[in-house]
């Protein structure tokens, strides 16, 4: 059994960030369990282009509100807390801060903790990141 | 892209529930993420021996506070916000909900949504639960 706290991991390398955002990986690849699992702050007026092209991941909003555009259709849904979404078609996106959001995401397959955006919006596949 | 409100699934029959808890499954097998991922609430007072054989499960406190006790070693870690217990071992546990606890939790593989826990405390696996 894995046991981690947030407030101690925010303290470690498990903190990443760059403009606008910040995410603590509590779950990576080498945890074994097939996915990872990060708690990521969006700042408030972040406004954020992403595209997985090589990950699932679903995002679940534990606080704030914001929104986030589909950029093949370009529809935006709102999210606030309880909203949940997940980008089965690795959606190429828009995700957007309103107020500061927090936000428990999976990821399938799990981020190795070596990643870092790509200009695309993407992380490398697991195996280019290793 | 998929998106879903805790609101409207608890509405549906997303939410399950049994005697200490209930849980909403925010994103199922047949969604194709290769994880599952549900929002459980556990009663105040709850006392619950779970045993996932077939599942790895990590689990997110949002809210609430209480405990864990593995009962491979007799430990016992408490749970509060922030706090993360991954079943890496499909460790046999004790789950106790001191308040009431919410929590984010993923399974790998994904719950199909026709498991009940057994009297082991286990899913079935997805072959069977199919």
């Amino acid at each position: 059994m894995i046991v981690r706290n947030f407030n101690d991991a925010k303290q470690t390398d498990r903190r990443v960030s760059a403009d606008g955002w910040e995410s603590v990986r509590l779950l990576l690849a080498d945890d074994g369990m097939g996915f990872s699992f990060h708690i990521t702050t969006i700042q408030a007026g972040a406004s954020l282009t992403f595209e997985y092209k090589h990950h699932f991941e679903s995002v679940y909003c534990i606080s704030g509100t914001g929104s986030i555009e589909d950029l093949a259709t370009g529809e935006v849904h709102k999210i606030e807390p309880g909203t949940m979404y997940a980008l089965d078609k690795h959606d190429r996106h828009i995700l957007s801060g309103g107020t500061e959001l927090v936000l428990a995401c999976c990821f399938n397959p799990p981020v190795t903790g070596q990643e870092v955006h790509r200009a695309d919006g993407s992380y490398a596949p697991a195996d280019e990141a290793a």
